[in-house]
């Protein structure tokens, strides 16, 4: 064990930590949640690389020697390979505007860098977790940008898994386009419709929302760094800020920009908040397809059964040999938990105020959640779930040809107001009969 | 037209209008959503009686002389007899805490109470809006107090309407307790159940809301009047506080009572978003009767068709015939303007602050609205929709006797492992047979 | 009065009315919300523009005659002009897939049509409400089309007023770009900022979601006529399908196109939520800037005091003189009601079903509701709050030199640890003093 | 390693492990959200328990040997003292209505229980895991009612640390009675107020809070054990049923009883929608204060500065020595997080269909979830903050006299009227002095 110290006392702290004081003051202070920021790999990596740019472009602004700026950038690297992450132990939802995530990180790259001058962990010299590890920088434009960093790069698995589900559900589709099934409208029969235009209109609205997310998601690469606390870039000399935006562009081989005005980006994350509704629009939609399957695949003999899901485990304790949709059921809990993030993360939109919005962390970490959390159940829906499914051809065959699209083809012959007397005084049968026979004259009373 | 005026200069007045030169700026200011307190008759005459009371307690106390006092008094009488009402033309949800609606009150009682001394309207003498009317007030606890008394006097309607759509439901499934038809879990088929049952769990739930939304709104016969402006009382003479709720309890005819604590009362209103929460759960509860009818009754023959709710009109204008669950429909859509009032409520309760919430009066406006709103689709529910709902005896009877409830009575038999493997092994057809004869051994091996 | 009958027997009817017994109907069953078609003029319009586009593809394609098509045109026209709108009554949020809005409007054009034959209201003939006038469409295509062009239409004075809102922040935010003043973060004294900086935040969040607002919008203009009930055009001659698009075009003046799959319009109505999706997000902003004015004009004496908002009328009945932040508290208040309204609109699309969304007419209704609140509060909160903002410029040079931003001095004089140490070791006036005279020596340890 | 098979083919398990196959299948199809059984150890216990009163049900009904059912019991007994908890692997959020979870819990027990029998893990006999440890149950009421008891045990502690937050509020506003300040209503200056009044406030709105979630949980005592799927408890026979109730009183020391219609019950999880309602209600009010805590303490010289809050760590990695409230901020982002975990449960209930709520399971382990990180937050936020707050007496005297107070008192002696006209009239040094000297006539013109 080590001591380390600060003006609020003393505290002991493993000699293998690469964490510090400051760590430990905000768990023992701040931490409610039981989420870690060590579960946040992608965040970790983010924040090693804004933190590897501020180092270069603080070696190029003379802020840090070369050997300072060297040791840092190497401890910024083993970070960025997903070494050492088990040392990010702060509550990810701690309060205080991120100050917790940031110190984590500047005590865990002081500790590596001086390791690389030779130093013991907890000795914060030649490199200091503050002074040299944080300089130019605030908590602030720190983890603004390393946030949308996280975000831009848990997108692109999730755009995969969500392109993928898109070709499944049109492979399932065309294959669908050959059986003739009932549309309904307000759960009623209706008229003929192709089972594959029905699963056509769930990807068309899949790939609509991914579009309409990936924008939101590119609003991200406009960041922040450089303008420290409020926008101003006090704290910050001019040298290290000309240049941080590129150095940043270089470590993370992304085309960043910077917001058009730094003040707003401290202001207002109205940028996360959006990416937050449309990953909520893409749950709902999700949410409906799932309830659609499950309303198709109803029975065997007392639903809709349309169409059948894989079965891939037993669905009940209770009925043997019961196949429940348990993986559109995931799916629909994921949506759930999707549209609880949101919630979360729209009210630290609106209770941000003045010059910084302090609640910020807890949206990203929300979106992050979801978006994590989804990428998994999409993967399971799609391989276990929507590639198997199957059509109940002959009964969508029955179906197509029950009652009410029948009523329709002799609507199509006598029009509205005269089917809607036929079929008040004659029986199935007969009207059966009488489109056969091509239906009677036009009667267009309204009475 | 008559000319009224205040320190921001002066505005021409209809000369028959007994609101005035207040009620105009506010609506100059703070007008944008269209709903008048005009459309409010419960809330306007809960307001004419706090200001009842609060002139009996101010004459007893010497604030207002006995002529003042007997003339105020007649003015609110009109008021709570529905009278006048055409007065009140400030927007329900303007800002500043409801100072409009206080104001818009206080100058139509001066205008009437001038008018029985034979003065003219906008005299506002020997009757002065805010040195007689207001006198001991503040918009504060005057709007407090008034949207507590107009959400009871609300609420008993709506119980009456809501125990009377218990009762029909419990007819109905007195009369379905003779139906055998199938229970669907994750909607697969599942075991056999009453038609009635189900029905019986419809009204249980809704029995259960209105009890836990009643004990809500009994809450709220605790109401701080005489507390003015943040709990202390000041500017409100003893005298008076003493004996003001006593006086709204005669004028009332209800057993009122002051909040433990008056500071907590101008500061929390969550004794309002219970009630607003209350009308959430009741309404998601609704909403899931209403959606299970539509499934229940979803067909004629390409649905689950247990049940047929009775036509009322065309329910589309393409399919001549079809009939569509368009009552359930509404009250669906009913539910989601409960929901969306209920998401304003809650903002106004999150987003109070410090000594006074000032955005309570956007908090009762749309609890009113919320009752209202129920009050009318729940009638036309239970009349129109749950009272002539009949079931497709036939169709649940076969439903009850296919094949997953025959195989549940398999594995009453036989066990559910032994079960499980049958059903791999058997056709239907062989399983109905077993079932017939009894059964085999169970074989209870998990491999 | 005259009699109009349908298979559920026969009503009376005002002789002059112009609507029919569908919308009779519709009222006696689907009303609850008090909200009127009437109400909604935009919608009435767009609806009548849907109805005449379609008559003009008719008569093209020979599903009507000249002369019955030219009359339902001349009756489109006029409601077009606003005429005729007081005969709109069905409850905007009835359910059933908008039947009755159809209805309604189809019974107007055909009595209006009629009448233009010579035959009284209530003839239906020659021209018949269902089989002419809405013949090839259905409610589903023609609500879906027209919710739209309603809400593109609305949009347009929505984005003006949000422009002229925008135009004055910054000309307030550049006159106080000559206004130092100090930034709080967690509500802490802070940095210094230019009083003008925080204004120009206000304005950037608003035009970036202004700009994502519009790109919602412009999504609108992907429409569905001529899908009929679920995109597959049943029931539409393809010669209608083949020129209704390019009739609407001309009709509304707009670039309209068909969506890309139309049995995916029919389920989905993701694009109306992500417009009610940015509403929210632009009323949480503007919320945020509420807020914002009320902190910083909070006082006079006992608060920030930074800024004095315009006094426009009494804002209380208790205190004399006192200028409460009216206009933004009925700002606020308007945003809540829009987080409402999106409430409701993402209930609408969480609960959609199979091969038709019946609850869009639900959320079109709230969007609009939305889209004109906010469009008036923002004139006022423009023109009588914004415009006439005044800052404290005295004050705010007391607080730009208060303890803190002193001590941002120093630390860029001696470095963050040294700083930590030196404040806690001296007083308020000798840190001032050391800062004039350029701090002290660098002391780097973390201990 | 070991195999275990079903009919979806085979899996191998670590030999070691106390789960089985349907685990390692809930694992493969339905996790998505990283948080796992083993995580609510509350849960366990109180699935242990459930599945205990059911082993001795079995064992009094004969439908399970008494060396069965007292291996089965040994093995609840384990899990109810914390023992192999590391064995419940299944995502909490799965799908399919528990499936997952009633099979862990079958599994751990089948595997412990024949261990008990001297048999190896994983031979799932003489004790099958559904045979024998789900007998007479379905996953249906084995979660619903544990998932009540897991609650009821969560909220204890729960209770107590907000109990202890009241009383700390409470002596804090008895040692701020004595402190004079300044009220503020719209942000604007107001009143005086006593500083413990305000704080009072505070305790009073949690105490009632708390006493309304109270009576929410209490709700949960009436639980549906014994009405297996669909509440008609069909699969147990009525031997098991006349005692199983009894027998959970016994094993929980809890006075539970049965929900009146068990129908209901499986339909509706209404209670614990309620419940997590109360937690948002709560949360919001938590909210207020947190935010009301950053506004007293905002400064310290540019702020309102009333009070201090105590400093637990470096608030800045930017500016040395800003104490910011980085507890209360703690809290507001849990109550937060509430609000979404309320989200989520709304969700579920208003998804719900038919016989049997399936998503129930995801509604309670929000409510887990929230209860939990409220608990965390509310021990910091009281020990840490609420405790340690500390008046600035001095600058509350001082806003307790400045001019909107004298003001008022002005009011109190000339009126309304009067006072409005003055305070144009005279400046501030004026308007003093003559409050001192008694004011003037009152005014009582309104024009």
């Amino acid at each position: 064990m080590r001591e380390e110290s600060d003006s609020f006392g003393s505290v002991e702290i493993s000699s293998d930590a690469l964490y510090g004081i400051q760590t430990v003051r905000t768990n023992q202070n701040l931490s409610f949640s039981g989420r870690i920021l060590s579960q946040y790999p992608t965040y970790i990596e983010s924040l090693a690389m804004v933190k590897k740019a501020a180092a270069l472009a603080n070696q190029e602004a003379g802020v840090l020697g070369k050997k300072t700026a060297q040791a840092i950038i190497e401890a910024c690297n083993s970070l960025m390979k997903g070494q050492y992450h088990e040392h990010f132990l702060v509550d990810i939802l701690h309060g205080g505007g991120g100050i917790g995530t940031n110190m984590n990180v500047n005590e865990v790259i002081a500790n590596l860098a001086n390791e690389w001058f030779g130093m013991p962990r907890g000795s914060y010299t030649p490199v200091h977790p503050v002074e040299h590890v944080n300089s130019s920088q605030s908590t602030s434009d720190v983890c603004h940008t390393a946030l949308r960093l996280a975000i831009i790069k848990s997108f692109l698995p999730l755009y995969h898994v969500l392109e993928k589900l898109v070709e499944s559900i049109n492979a399932k589709a065309r294959d669908f386009q050959s059986v003739t099934t009932i549309a309904r409208t307000c759960l009623q029969d209706g008229v003929r419709v192709q089972l594959g235009d029905t699963f056509f209109g769930f990807s068309h609205v899949i790939k609509r929302r991914l579009v309409s997310l990936e924008d939101a998601v590119n609003k991200l690469y406009s960041i922040n760094l450089g303008g420290t606390v409020i926008g101003s870039g006090v704290g910050a000399p001019q040298a290290y800020r000309d240049t941080v935006l590129a150095k940043l562009c270089d470590v993370t081989g992304m085309k960043l920009s910077y917001r058009e005005n730094l003040f707003d980006a401290a202001q207002n994350m109205d940028d996360l908040a959006r990416v937050s509704s449309e990953l909520r629009l893409l749950a709902s939609c999700l949410l409906k397809i799932a309830k659609d399957l499950r309303l198709l695949s109803s029975g065997p003999e007392a639903g809709f059964a349309e169409i059948r899901l894989p079965a891939v485990q037993a669905g009940s304790s209770f009925f043997p040999g019961k196949v429940n949709p348990v993986i559109p059921e995931t799916l629909i809990q994921c949506c759930f938990q999707i549209i609880g993030c949101d919630a979360v993360v729209q009210s630290t939109l609106e209770h941000g105020e003045l010059n910084l919005n302090v609640f910020e962390g807890a949206a990203g970490a929300n979106i992050l959640d979801a978006m994590t959390m989804l990428e998994k159940a999409i993967i399971t829906f799609t391989e276990k779930c929507m590639k198997g499914i199957e059509a109940n051809r002959e009964h969508c065959e029955e179906l197509a040809n029950s009652y009410i699209p029948l009523v329709m083809e002799l609507k199509e012959q006598v029009g509205y107001t005269a089917t809607t007397k036929l079929i008040k005084e004659l029986d199935k049968e007969e009207i059966k009969r009488m489109i056969k026979h091509g239906g009677i004259q036009n009667d267009a009373s309204y009475q």
